[in-house]
């Protein structure tokens, strides 16, 4: 893309306001839709307790989704506490970081309807990977073109994180195609924070 | 989890107000999403009045999740009002409590569609008392971390609230095993907020 | 119920922005879900032209809704634009006023389904009129309780405004039984303003 | 219509910041809304992958709509971010130009699900075009009555801009009476922005 001035956050307050409060919005429609996908319209009254019981799957994607959303969440969240200045690109990219976000929705429903199958295991680690993808893309660009006060430690927990997020992901492909049964448990890695840790090592 | 540094609220401000307004968006969508349970599709022209009659335990159902949620959203609301500083276990509480928060529009479905079955019943109350013991636990995480300004007064309502409450749903378990159908005139006694008498009696 | 000290809006500017900004979340949500009553999963390929001239009355619907749900937001907008202080009752007259707003997705896909039917024309003017009449009561009693800046022209405007509102909704109801097809035409009347007409006259 | 005092912005902060608000929230909402028309219920377990390679024209329907909002989200953006005053108008044209943007989740899954036929291309421009005229027309009202501060080269880059735009949909219209595949292929056009080139020309 063409080179455009860069705009500074304390004399654009209100538009920068603006971004992060779309994107907020976003994350929070997104997380909110994944209830969605728990489907009543298939429970039938003669069997209740075993129709909810079915429901298993969707339960254990839809708290697996809640995680990994609120985590992404977590992350951009930090990442924009940080940005001074935002242009064009950087817009862009934050667009299609969110447009990868609002796509969990829908790999979270195909990962509770066919859990333990081969393909919806890789479609929903396939688009985790792209939101982390996207996201460091997004980061490394603030970082080079000036656009982020993120401190040297900050930045190595970021690439730390996203790189910790990526690994568990991508394994999980292989994985899928063994036993995709197993591919989920494997996320709960996820609840552990590797840059955390390093915070409080040098603290 | 390890140690964190807590952030204090005056220094980050706007990063404050970005997890508040987050949770302020998830029930907002969770409570507008309530309406997606009165379903138009199974009705048909020829009897179109006996159609809307039938939904009555929708509305019903509708009405009670509507001022739970709204319920809910006044505490989550005054206990974040006093909140002066937050750490990473604080947002991971606060994320879990809107997990399940999410959650009420597809038990509030359930309950609508299976009103007078048991199974609906029992769901739609662990659902809620899981919002109330994850809010209870925040709410102590916070004062025990030094992390709310919360006087002595307004702690005392908030464990009379909070004990009201998880003892309405409590209550109405049993009550869903003997006769389904009463346990939701049980909630109702919700619209009384004992920690309003007790704040009158002290005035 | 109790009388409870009112909260002045000086000194709780951030709790009182939350107010707003979750009516505000609910008013735009329950305004975008009317789209999700234009339904596609019916159309079929071979006839797609004549699939779509059938969801007409269901456009007609959503452009109804769509300017009601504008109208209530702007008038709820103006009135909370004057308030000075809140209690706990102007809240909970606010979450009935919602929960009555949150519906009309509902009453707008039986209207846009079942267009000519008494029935949904009756449903979809009970709805409104119970926005207006709960609207109504919030406005009164805020200024009842001197909660409201209110000056004497606005007040003026909004029972004109409300007046006017809920004349065209009651005059529909004995229409929708004579003809329940005219009752939406008639609903056009509210694109008119009688309060700017009023504030024009005396400028 | 009639002639109405317009109020400033400076005072009138909160008022103008709850307009801005609602419209970003409808943005954020239907933007997210677009992951709905990916729809796993057809799917079934003997043959997902095909399944999913069916939903292709659904993925591709999903991006451009997800580009094409967030585009007019920015433009409406940076309208706004100029807006020094409004007036009854401004905001009634506002609500109209939501009602168009509102529909293309709508127009998006009839795309996705009959993504070769005539109807739906035709719709989905119109769809678009209706969004464009009704944005320049809040655009040149706002610059008519003197509520925007926006300097000519802004007013320049953005006729540009919706120029440009619409003439790509107005294009795509005869396009999908011929070869209606073709017509989405022309919208990612799209993604150049010659008013961008415009100010680096200048620059």
């Amino acid at each position: 893309m063409r080179r455009q001035e860069a705009k500074r956050r304390e004399e654009n307050e209100i538009e920068f306001a603006r971004i992060v409060a779309f994107s907020d919005g976003v994350f929070a429609i997104a997380i909110t839709l994944l209830v969605l996908s728990l489907n009543v319209d298939d429970l039938n009254r003669d069997d209740l307790w075993r129709g909810i019981w079915d429901l298993r799957e969707n339960f254990l994607a839809y708290g697996i989704s809640f995680a990994v959303i609120g985590r992404f969440w977590l992350v951009h969240h930090r990442f924009f506490g940080e940005v001074t200045a935002f242009d064009g690109r950087l817009l862009a990219l934050n667009m299609l970081y969110l447009a990868f976000i609002v796509l969990i929705p829908f790999s979270s429903q195909l990962l509770g309807d066919f859990g333990g199958e081969t393909p919806s295991v890789v479609v929903y680690a396939v688009n985790l990977i792209a939101c982390i993808v996207v996201g460091a893309w997004m980061f490394l660009y603030a970082q080079g073109a000036g656009l982020t006060l993120a401190k040297a430690e900050s930045r190595r927990a970021s690439i730390v994180r996203a790189g910790y997020i990526a690994a568990v992901f991508l394994l999980s492909i292989p994985v899928a195609f063994v036993a995709p049964g197993w591919a989920p448990v494997l996320w709960l890695a996820l609840f552990y924070d590797p840059a955390d840790r390093y915070l409080e090592d040098r603290g």
